[in-house]
């Protein structure tokens, strides 16, 4: 049924079965977040609900005979000899590991700088994020089998990573990361084989996923083909001319993608899942329950969400929640730097008495203390990413009505 | 004549002279910091002008019967067994390293929070930072030497650092940062005994200060005695119960210091350091240039400074230079989490024709993309720490006077 399915002239044909709550922001590619409050149901984002962001069509990798690449360019390295793996080699060969990690499209809530002023790219809520657990080989596991020594420090700064998706050109997805993240114990960085307990899915990068930790979707590059430990950043369009941040004041006459580095890690982020903006909640409830994100790049944890509920004029403090048990008091904090999933955070606060409409605001911090910023214009960018200033809902409160 | 100064009713008689063109915020304990203007007229910070800021009176140290303590205080150690260093072992018996780091007070700019809500603190303003060469051996080396090893990762997190400076009653300053900086060879922690070439002077904590790059000032302990590998931090006030951040809702009847992480990693900072709020250029001129300087902590690169002339309606972009030097375009950046160094910025703008003021404005962003908040209250905290708003001052643009 799967072959039947496919129409050589559509090159999206192959794409997988998707569920049918996620809103659609692209077709083919497909691009699609699940609604706000479903993300803040569940500590772990279930990998239906997981917001898909494919840069070309998804392909169809035959897992048996599937071969990843591993391939260091040093000056003084022999060519072609490079590391071949097989799926079964990356699942029995290597020790498997598991992370808890907050993946984030670097244009979650581009709709909101969109709304202030105009950008270029997909229009994304604030569902542009879930938090997965992965389980793989290490990065660094694999480069050691591969020869990386530590003496392609004195000439290797980056890894680069190509996807096995490609354009009808023949063009493959590519990016690449710090060597330093990549080769790091601290760095986490996995080659996932599971997803949440289950095999990897198909729009999530099936057989093979890097993941980065701490570090933009679009370096956590799906479908992965092959490694390489270079001097240089990835040539690909998404790593040079694609996935970085500019001034307000550059436009598409000036902008010069040379001038501004590849976005890596992501600035400290948060946003309310519940209520949706514009919901009405009922005076005779007394009280409401606000609901949300808040994540931080690098492996910055979360120690402090703020909220707002008279639009940034006072503020409570949220609780936060690492799971979706109760908090335990003793439970040790990830090391620092190692802080990779997301909290959720809570606050049940009373209706207040003396208007019909509260503009609920929240923003976070980080433990390098590092705060959102409160704006939205003076952080556009023309292609809308890092859109972190405060996130902001209103809500209407109403009486009751009457049906007599 | 050091002797003959010295009052035994007065715990500061021994405190060396400073420069009178400090500025000077607290006598005894000392603490003062250089005007503006002197921050951006050189990229490293001369000794006599970097911010002096005493938490007690400055030890008088004997460098001949100087040691330095370092003890592990595993569950499985023998205890006893610290290793004692001569300031001559600390010279010769391991490599010489030198770092550039900029070293921020966790009160900088205080005085901006100060104005828009009363805090408690020193009211620094814009002056409590300083970009130095420091030289020394590598904490990592030294830890190491007194028996570190990888399996003490399993129950240290941190390393303590004991000053030799006093109060009355004998309580010394002490600090401690995670393990994971201290030992790691990306961190770059230093126990320095050199500052910008010459011997550590007595402000700056001869005859060693821990030099922890990227780290809150309030950790690079001067006048250190003794370093402690820990799983608990330092117990003392400066780390339990001061030099941390709180929420704007957070007073002195609600705070309770347990619930906030002690600050390490600073945020992103930026400041105007010319023109002098509320200076006064002339119309003639045509153009002025606008200096001021840009860090991050956490070894996080400044990527971009933007200014605005308009009270932060607009944006340009600013040059940023890396030392006193032209910019060599091909110069090697600072690894990914290595650029402990700030940025000098400048920017030559026409003088706006239809207003007699304007306002300047600045903000940076590090390569995580980190921007700071635009605003002060939002980010207001008891103690008046971590005021990283957008810095603001007004210039006054006037017709040459006449004196006929
Ligand atoms: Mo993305
Ligand atoms: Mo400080």
């Amino acid at each position: 049924d799967y072959a039947r399915s496919l129409n050589p002239s559509d090159p999206f044909s192959s794409d997988p079965e998707r569920h049918p709550v996620l809103r659609i922001n692209n077709l083919k590619p497909f691009n699609a977040e699940p609604p706000p409050e479903i993300l803040s149901e569940s500590y772990i984002t279930p990998n239906v609900f997981f917001f898909k962001r494919n840069h070309l069509p998804v392909p169809r990798i035959d897992p048996e005979s599937y071969k990843l690449t591993v391939e260091i360019q040093g000056p003084n390295r022999e060519r072609g000899g490079a590391l071949s793996l097989s799926l079964d080699d990356l699942k029995n060969k290597f020790p498997k590991h598991t992370v808890t990690a907050t993946i984030q499209c670097a244009g979650n809530r581009r709709s909101d700088m969109h709304k202030a002023k105009q950008v270029k790219g997909l229009n994304w809520g604030i569902g542009a994020i879930g938090n997965g657990t992965w389980s793989g080989a290490k990065l660094r596991d694999v480069l050691l089998a591969a020869g990386y020594s530590p003496d392609d420090a004195n000439w290797a700064r980056h890894v680069q990573f190509e996807g096995l998706d490609q354009d009808v050109a023949g063009t493959t997805y590519g990016a690449s990361i710090p060597l330093r993240k990549a080769i790091s114990e601290d760095g986490d960085c996995l080659l996932a084989y599971e997803m949440n307990g289950e095999e990897l899915p198909l729009d999530h990068g099936f057989p093979i996923r890097v993941i980065v930790p701490g570090t933009v979707g679009a370096r956590n590059v799906k479908w992965l083909g092959k490694i390489i430990v270079s001097d240089v950043e990835s040539s690909s369009h998404w790593q040079q001319n694609d996935y970085k941040g500019f001034s307000p004041s550059t436009d598409w006459d000036t902008v010069d993608y040379k001038t501004a580095p590849a976005i890596q890690e992501l600035p400290i982020q948060s946003a309310i899942t519940v209520p949706a903006d514009g919901a009405i909640v009922d005076r005779s409830d007394e009280e409401v329950t606000l609901k949300g994100y808040a994540w931080s790049g690098g492996g910055r944890e979360v120690v402090r969400v703020d909220v707002s509920i008279d639009g940034g004029k006072t503020w409570k403090i949220a609780q936060l929640k690492s799971s979706d048990k109760e908090q335990t008091a003793g439970a040790m904090a990830p090391p620092p730097g190692q802080a990779w999933a997301w909290k959720l955070w809570e606050l049940t606060v009373p209706l207040p008495a003396d208007t019909e409409e509260m503009e609920v605001v929240c923003k976070a911090v980080d433990s390098s203390y590092n705060m959102q910023p409160d704006s939205i214009l003076p952080i556009w960018n023309l292609r809308g990413v890092l859109s972190n200033a405060w996130h902001r809902v209103k809500v209407k409160i109403q009486e009751e009505q009457d049906d007599q």
